[in-house]
């Protein structure tokens, strides 16, 4: 028998620069259905974007027979405001301005919307459906292209107040200007160390710096998988690399949890890719920078969620909020 | 006519290192009787002090007629524990280990207990009484001997997993061992610097190091008071020690909105007399430092609960989340 609560759906849209994610999600979590056909660069108005994303909306519930059953719609978007439902200046993304995403989509629906960015999506989606179920509270940092966060406390995604708290990505590591150049224009952030692209910046700065022999001095434009690739190789240079990445990322940590003292540090994305090479700096780098208070309170964790999965579960499971 | 609503009363309860004060305060913030002659360092065991805190308290309730209208008691103490109403392991305090304060104190007095530390009493006080009415994301941080916070979100103080969240006063703003000796046998945290007592070393490192006249080289053991005092007559390095606090503290303030956006960061406690001379420096370090998504979202404020009145009051307006 199928109870009324099973039969409930929710649809998760993940806004990214590049591509569009759409799905349609159960209470459990299991992805029923998905649309990854939309390539978010090639609108040139937000309009025919929003039209086709409302028409891959309507393929899915005819495909999953789930008319009438959808309680609602959350979407991770980039520099979006969950307050107003709007995307607001974003830089990732080919439109300008103050975009009513929410309004619009519900509108053309009939559907309730509702709209964060992608790092506090990832958080819902961990708590709904993930390592965080139980939690009450936790931060998740995202490790991409950037470094995002996602903060729960209490039960409760913090959003303070103007919709946008949780920027961790963006708290100084390195101040003065020998802290590294930040996208967002300013010094020495977490995030131009910690990402991705800061981890490949590390490698460039090291292999500069330190003479010995690297796999990484082969390599013309290197990525961080390219480091995780040379560290899984017993590449000393490459370990280096994501034990200075780990420290600095405990140091950050040591001081997320003076904040909130969260019951776990949940990390996501690309670069969890990493494993062990970067989990066991981080580890030994918050026991050493942590107030005694809260020593080894907090768990540190890597995401269990599918890499494929996640960036939908973490928008739909916004929608379960929705009443 | 006097309504069952202003009839009732709270007890609050401020444990120092010195001295205790007890205060009956009613739902307007008035402290309408007052006992400050418990001297804390003078009871050799923690029963000793509990039944004269609870002689004290009966007085009060005498003196104000209040029996029977006491909602209930709150107390700011030194590492105490909300959930579990301990004090646990208190530096400042002449016991050692595990003190069932709550368990205690409302066994003897019949009335329900609420413990927590004194920095997160303020924030409840400024949330009760004071700057942060209506508000319901808000920091407040105590510049006093050391240098605490309460942070409030959706309304809430975070307690986090242990009770222990918002130890503000020990993110680390200079990293490695240039960083000053914190009291918690760590280097380099905020407490060091922009505490009264991180003030006087900040006088007493820039006096040694920077070879210019100054009123303060005549005062043998520099206080943040000597400090403010002077700055008061023109003094150009005292004015460059508060430049050089306000500097600091604006840094981590800008860190701490990107944790949670509140709506206003709130400045308590004795460093604050030093009023534009350190708000100023504060302010402009805040917008310097800033990612540009918060810029001019936050307000700086100092507290406008009277000195001698803000301990009796902030631990009072615990009582009133007693049910």
């Amino acid at each position: 028998m199928v109870t009324e609560i099973e039969k409930n759906l929710v649809i998760g849209i993940d806004i990214g620069g590049t591509g569009t994610k759409i799905g349609v999600v159960d209470a459990r979590g299991d992805i029923l259905a998905r649309d990854e056909g939309i390539a978010t660069r090639a609108y040139s108005t937000f309009d025919a974007y929003i039209d086709d994303v409302y028409k891959a909306i309507t393929r899915l519930i005819t495909a999953t027979d789930s008319e009438g059953l959808i309680r609602g719609i959350g979407v991770g978007a980039p520099d979006s405001n969950y307050y107003t439902g709007n995307i607001e200046h974003a830089f990732n993304l080919p439109w300008k301005g103050v975009l009513p995403l929410a309004q619009m989509l519900s509108k053309k629906s009939g559907i309730p919307v509702r709209v964060t960015n992608d790092a506090n999506a990832a958080a819902i989606g961990e708590m709904t459906y993930g390592t965080a179920k139980g939690m009450k509270d936790f931060i998740v940092l995202t490790l991409g292209t950037g470094v995002g966060s996602g903060i729960v406390i209490n039960g409760h995604l913090v959003y303070g107040c103007d919709g946008f708290a949780g920027e961790l990505g963006h708290v100084t590591m390195v101040r003065g200007k020998e802290g590294r150049l930040c996208g967002c224009g300013r010094y020495g952030c977490l995030e131009a160390y910690c990402s991705a692209t800061g981890v490949a910046r590390t490698a460039m700065e090291m292999l500069e710096k330190i003479n010995e022999p690297s796999l990484l001095r082969n390599i013309k434009e290197i990525t961080s998988r390219d480091v995780y690739e040379a560290a899984r190789n017993n590449d000393k240079l490459a370990r280096e690399i994501f034990e200075f990445t780990g420290n600095m990322l405990g140091e950050a940590i040591a001081d997320f949890i003076a904040f909130s003292s969260p019951e776990a540090i949940i990390l996501f994305g690309g670069l969890t890719r990493a494993g062990e090479y970067l989990l066991s700096p981080i580890k030994r780098s918050v026991d050493k920078n942590i107030l005694h208070t809260f020593k080894g309170k907090s768990k540190i964790l890597i995401s269990q969620l599918k890499d494929s999965d996640a960036a939908i579960l973490g928008a739909s499971a916004l929608a379960w909020e929705l009443n």
